[in-house]
C-alpha cells in the first residue's frame, strides 16, 4: 500500500505530547491523521487532519473512532482494550495489539508474562488486595523491604511505594497489587526496540537514566549509556527478546535495572514512543517517532545509530506553582551549545506536570552532560 | 519578550512547503502562528494556529493580515511590499524588511545593490525593455553570449535565458530586464547566513549545488561543499558581507558562482529558508527553519555545524505526468541507509513541480552522495 498518495487514514488514541511529536513525522510523510482525545486543549489539537473529542476509556468512543481509520495506534496505554479487540476482529490494524495492551495495563499480568517467557525480572508476589500483604508478612511469606505497586494504572510517583515497615503500608489503596523485591541497582537503562509488521527489527542504542541522588526522579536520559559493551549487549538482547515475546509491532521501550552484579532485570515496558527516546529527534539518524510510523505502516525501518551524543532533560512544573505557565530563563538556555527546547503547549502548569523537554547534543557526550546540568539549573517552569 | 508563554502571534506570508517546514519548529516552541495563503489546498492548511485565505500580492489582504500579528515573516518573496512598508510604520516587526524585499524582488535593483555595496557579481547591463537589447548589440554596447533575465518575478527555468544569437532573443517577453555576462564557473555554491534582531550572526557550512551535466537543473545539494578551505572562507565572507549590507534579519541564502579562477560572484539571494538548506533538518545541529524563527524572534542563534554529511535531492514532478500524485518506489528508497523523504502534501503533480525532497545523511559524505544517486534513479513522481 502506498500511504503517501492514497485515502489512507492513521488513527492515534491520545492527543498529548507524544502524539504531538508523532505528528511532526506524519506531516513530513503527508499521512492523513485522526486523533481521539478527551480535551480540546490538548497539544495535538492542531497539526492532525481530524481532531475527534472522546474518552479513551469509553468503549463506544474508541470503537466508533477506530472504525473510521485503516491503522490505529496509541500514544498512551490507558485506552479501552475491549474496543480494540473488536476492531481487530473487524479487520482494523491495531498496533500495539489489544492482547499486548491488556498484558501491559496490569502490572501483575505484565510480570507473569516475563516469567512465562523466561525474561529476567525482579521476584514478586501478587495480591488481590493490599490488605492481604500484612497477613502474608505475619506468616513469613514476605519480608521487608519490598516495592509495592498497584497492578492497574501505575505511574511514576503514584501507584508505587517502597515499603520498609508496616507503617509504610498505611494509607495505600486496597487494590490489586504486587510486592516486588527491592533490588539494589547501579543503573537504570532503557532500550527502544522497533519492529515492523513484517518482523524487521532494530534497536536504539542503550540509554541511561540518571537519577537525582535524593529526589528519586529521572534527571537526565543519556545516550549512549556510559556502560561496558558487554552490559549494553546484554540489555539489547533482553529488549529484543521481550519485543519478540510480545510479537510487538511498533516501538517497545524496555526499562531495565543493571544490578550490582551486572545482571539485567526488566522493570517495565511501554508499547509506544517513550520519554527515554526523545533525544533521538536530534541525536539519532531516525527519530523514534518516525520509526514508530515506519513500523506500524510496515515501511522499512530507519537507521537507529547516534549521529552525536544526546542528553535529555525533562521540563516539569516546579513545586509551588500552578496556573498559566512561564518558562523562566528559556532564552538563557538557548544561548548554550546544541540546546533545543521542546515545549508541549500545555497552557497550565502544576507541580511535576510534564510540560516539555530539552535535548542537548554534542560530539562529546561528557560535554553534553555538562551543558545538560547547566540547563537543568537555569530553566524553571513556573506560573505567572 | 517571552514568546513561549504569551499571547504573541507570528504571521507568515505564504503557505507552501517552506511555511510547512517552519511550522514544525513553531510547533516545537509552541509559538502561535497565523498563515496568509491564497489556496485552501496549501501544505500549511494544518499545523498553523490560524489559516487566513488571501492574495499575497493584494495590499488589503496583506495589510489586514499583518495588523493582527506581532512579528511578520515570509516564506516567499512575491508579496505586496507597500503593505509591509505601512505595517512597519505602524510598529509591526517585519522580517525581512520591506526595503530588502523591494530590492530583491527586482533583479536589476538587486544587481545595483551589489555594485553599490562593493559585493562581487557578474557584470551586467540594465534595460527598460527587452526590445532595447537588439539595438545595443548593433551599436557594439553588448556582445553575445549573455544571460537574459527578467527583472521582475524571475524563477529558475522561467525568466532566465542564455542568449547566443539574435535568434535566441525571439519570443522573450518585452519587459524590464538585465543582460548579464555569461561567466564560466566550476561550482555553484550557497551559504545561508542567519542574523537575529540584535545583530548576532552565524553562517551555515558552504554547500555545493551539483548540476545535471545536460539538463542544467540542480540535482544534488551537498553539505559541506567539496571545495578548498580557502574558497569556502571566501564564500562565507562574501555571504556575511551581503547579509550585513542588507542589515538583514532572518535567513539570507546567498547563491554564488565559483569561477574557473576561484573568484566568487554572487548570483542571487533569497531572504528566507531556502532549498539549499533543507538538509540542515537532518544533518546540522540547528535546522534552517528553527534558525529562522530564532533570528526573527531575537532569540540566541543555534549552532550551525554539521553533525554528519548531508545530501539533498529535490522531488519534482516527472515530465509527462499531471494529476493526482503517486510517489513511485518511495518504499524502496526508505530501505536505503540514512534516507528521509519529505512529502510536501501537494495533491496534484505536474512536470517539474516541487513535490518534496529527500535527505540522505551519512558519516561519510561520499557514501551519502552515492546513496543520493540511487535515490534519484529509483523514486519517480508520477500521476495515478
Amino acid at each position: 500500500m502506498n500511504y503517501f498518495s492514497s485515502n489512507f487514514k492513521l488513527g492515534i488514541l491520545g492527543g498529548g505530547q507524544l502524539g504531538k511529536m508523532l505528528l511532526y513525522d506524519t506531516r513530513k510523510f503527508d499521512i492523513h491523521t485522526c486523533i481521539l482525545e478527551a480535551s480540546n486543549e490538548a497539544p495535538c489539537k492542531i497539526a492532525c487532519d481530524e481532531f475527534h473529542l472522546g474518552d479513551l476509556m469509553n468503549y463506544e468512543d474508541v470503537y466508533n473512532f477506530g472504525k473510521q481509520v485503516d491503522v490505529l495506534t496509541i500514544e498512551i496505554e490507558n485506552v479501552n482494550v475491549d474496543a480494540l479487540e473488536d476492531l481487530e476482529k473487524e479487520g482494523i490494524k491495531v498496533y500495539p495489539a489489544s492482547k499486548t495492551l491488556r498484558t501491559i495495563q496490569n502490572k501483575a499480568k505484565q510480570k507473569l508474562f516475563y516469567i512465562d517467557n523466561n525474561l529476567p525480572t525482579a521476584a514478586f508476589s501478587r495480591f488481590a488486595y493490599t490488605s492481604e500483604i500484612k497477613e502474608t508478612i505475619n506468616h513469613g511469606g514476605l519480608n521487608f523491604p519490598f516495592v509495592w505497586k498497584s497492578a492497574q494504572f501505575g505511574y511514576d510517583g503514584t501507584g508505587v511505594k517502597v515499603v520498609k515497615s508496616f507503617e509504610d503500608l498505611k494509607g495505600l489503596p486496597n487494590v490489586e497489587c504486587i510486592a516486588e523485591d527491592l533490588v539494589p541497582f547501579k543503573n537504570e537503562l532503557a532500550v527502544i526496540v522497533a519492529r515492523n509488521v513484517s518482523g524487521e527489527t532494530k534497536t536504539y542504542p542503550v540509554v541511561e537514566m540518571e537519577f537525582h541522588p535524593e529526589a528519586n526522579q529521572v534527571e537526565y536520559v543519556i545516550c549512549p549509556a556510559r556502560i561496558s559493551e558487554e552490559v549494553a549487549k546484554k540489555a539489547e538482547a533482553i529488549a529484543l527478546k521481550t519485543s519478540a515475546a510480545f510479537q510487538h509491532v511498533g516501538l517497545l521501550a524496555v526499562e531495565m535495572f543493571q544490578t550490582e552484579n551486572d545482571e539485567i532485570l526488566i522493570n517495565e515496558v511501554a508499547p509506544r514512543p517513550h520519554n527515554s527516546g526523545h533525544h533521538t529527534i536530534e541525536s539519532n539518524y531516525t527519530s523514534q517517532f518516525e520509526q514508530h510510523i515506519r513500523a506500524i505502516l510496515d515501511l522499512p525501518l530507519g537507521v537507529t545509530d547516534s549521529k552525536v551524543g544526546g542528553v535529555m532533560v525533562n521540563l516539569v512544573g516546579a513545586e509551588g506553582y500552578s496556573g498559566d505557565v512561564v518558562y523562566q530563563n528559556i532564552e538563557t538556555i538557548m544561548h548554550m551549545d546544541g540546546v533545543t527546547p521542546h515545549i508541549y503547549g500545555k497552557k497550565q502548569t502544576r507541580p511535576f506536570r510534564k510540560m516539555g523537554h530539552v535535548t542537548i547534543v554534542h560530539k562529546d557526550l561528557n560535554e553534553a552532560r555538562k551543558i545538560a546540568e547547566e540547563v537543568k539549573n537555569t530553566i524553571k517552569v513556573i506560573s505567572k
